[in-house]
């Protein structure tokens, strides 16, 4: 039997939703799985698939080379990995649970400290699409570890995207599109209140939303251009400027105070739009808000 | 000669950059335009090109049953028509300034008591697409005033869309599609400020962001299923709940505390989710928060 054909084994903490999604996509790659989690009973259905599991926490970490977390928190992954501190020498933790970037980085130090090697991942995806060929995982770290484990990390999805060795970016990326999306998400509840107040529904103002978006909206997040005049702290514009959108927001704003809605999460953007205004810079595109807020990029 | 021949004069009320563009597109239809602004010296290319230039906002008026009105704001509207209340009878006055639901209601009061006629409306598009077939305005008043000028309309913008009585509707119509805008806008910047401080450029993250919005948000945004979902106060979900997006938010906010970014615009928003999953309501979609904000639909 040469090497190739023996999948190494590989272990999953944590049995959670996506836990079993992950721990089940090992199983269908061929892997031997050892898996563990505080609610042994999680594991039943991965243990009829030919799972192993492990007795505590320790026995699961001995079982393989490669170990894949996914806690709910990293607080959670601390509780249970602290006392174990030892058994890390020659282990490749791969962590796919949630927190902040300073969290993940903390994490890779306390790891390789004691011997073990550490890669950070973001799963962009739900459970039921963990395995699939598109499905996007930012990993950061050492780039060979990365490489070396590539094929296996790419049964969990098959985009599996490395980012760098800074171990806090998968978790920035996961965090700023998520941060786009409830901007977004909100605006939407914004607009659907003040259609309300008139009592016109979200699907009476679909048809028109649904052309907003596609040909606004969304080439206003994705043009290549704007990105590069972003970076570059090019705010000149020639369709929409500071002072226009200053009013735009006023509108919105006193419109909705009149029918008693809430406009607190809008306020701070007012306030950065107006200071820019303040400044001189009201002929300027409305992106030279994120001056108040992006640090300088160094190239 | 058949009266099909010769359309009717018209006047247009304020030439800012959009009135200019208004009445460019009147004179391009072959309508006799009469032109008023504050400075007079920006009726000068219109006036080479065919337009009368009114020595006064009574003579503006005068000189057509079709009045168009594009000013700053609705303030500086009631300061130029207020004193010429007498000479609105059988006028139609066509308001495209921008404000909120309540002026253009309060306006179309005050244009009916006087003997005038009122439609309200709402321009979504720079004065350079003005003219053009597929450029949106809204429009709300009377449907036999607005079909009776309809064809007149079509030449500012061929996407005259009708929304019913209620004068009103044009700008909260207007004002719900910025909101979305801004939204979606502020959080891409706090996403660039979030990638700052790992020094990613927004040209690194573009593609990861495309597929973002092309595959996650602007489907959010313009799905009819979730749009009607909304409508009738179901919010059951099978794919990320409100414990989860409350968790994100946190996240979120507390990455961008660590790196000293400025959280205040999703306080709000994390306060209604967890108000919302203290009510019981954390295995229900993050919609859920719509209630908090919202009147309810009477249909
Ligand atoms: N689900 C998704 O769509 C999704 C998508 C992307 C990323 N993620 C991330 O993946 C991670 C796991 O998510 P999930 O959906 O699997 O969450 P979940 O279904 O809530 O599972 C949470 C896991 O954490 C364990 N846990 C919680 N508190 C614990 C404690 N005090 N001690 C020991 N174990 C504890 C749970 O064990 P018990 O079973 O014993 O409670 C379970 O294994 C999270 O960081 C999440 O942000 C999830
Ligand atoms: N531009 C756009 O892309 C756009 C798009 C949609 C809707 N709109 C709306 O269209 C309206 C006009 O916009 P605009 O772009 O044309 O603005 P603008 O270029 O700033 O023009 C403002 C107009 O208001 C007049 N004005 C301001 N203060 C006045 C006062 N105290 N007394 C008399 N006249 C006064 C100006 O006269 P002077 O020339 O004498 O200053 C000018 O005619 C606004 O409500 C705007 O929200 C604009």
């Amino acid at each position: 039997m040469n090497s190739a054909s023996i999948p190494a084994s590989v272990t999953v903490i944590g049995l959670g939703n996506m836990g079993v999604a992950l721990a089940d996509a090992f199983l269908k790659g061929g892997h031997p799985t050892t898996v563990w989690n505080r609610s042994a009973d999680k594991a039943n259905g991965l243990v009829e698939k030919g799972a192993v599991l492990a007795g505590s926490v320790r026995e699961a970490i001995a079982a393989s080379n490669l170990v894949v977390v996914c806690l709910s928190t990293y607080k959670v992954m601390q509780e249970q990995l602290a006392p174990l501190e030892n058994e890390l020498s020659g282990r490749v933790i791969v962590n796919l649970t949630t927190g902040t970037p300073e969290d993940a980085r903390k994490t890779a130090k306390w790891v390789s400290e004691h011997g073990g090697q550490y890669l950070d991942g973001a799963i962009m995806a739900i459970p039921q699409m963990i395995g699939l060929p598109e499905t996007l995982i930012f990993y950061g770290g050492s780039k060979a570890l990365f490489e070396a484990y590539e094929p296996t990390l790419k049964l969990l999805g098959g985009n599996a995207a490395y980012l760098g060795e800074d171990y806090g970016v998968p978790l920035i990326y996961d965090l700023s599109l998520l941060t786009m999306m409830y901007g977004a998400w909100y605006g939407s509840m914004h607009a659907h209140a003040l259609l309300s107040t008139a009592n016109i529904t979200g699907t009476e103002f679909l048809p028109y939303a649904t052309n907003w978006v596609n040909h606004l909206i969304a080439p206003l997040l994705t043009d290549p251009v704007a990105a590069r005049a972003r970076d570059e702290g090019n705010f000149t514009t020639d369709v929409s400027n500071l002072n226009t959108n200053k009013l735009g927001l006023e509108h919105i704003i006193h419109a909705s105070q009149e029918q008693g809605i809430t406009v607190e999460w809008l306020m701070p953007l007012l306030t950065l739009a107006t200071q820019k205004v303040a400044e001189g810079y009201g002929a300027d595109s409305f992106d030279r808000v994120i001056e108040a807020i992006r640090k300088p990029l160094v190239k």
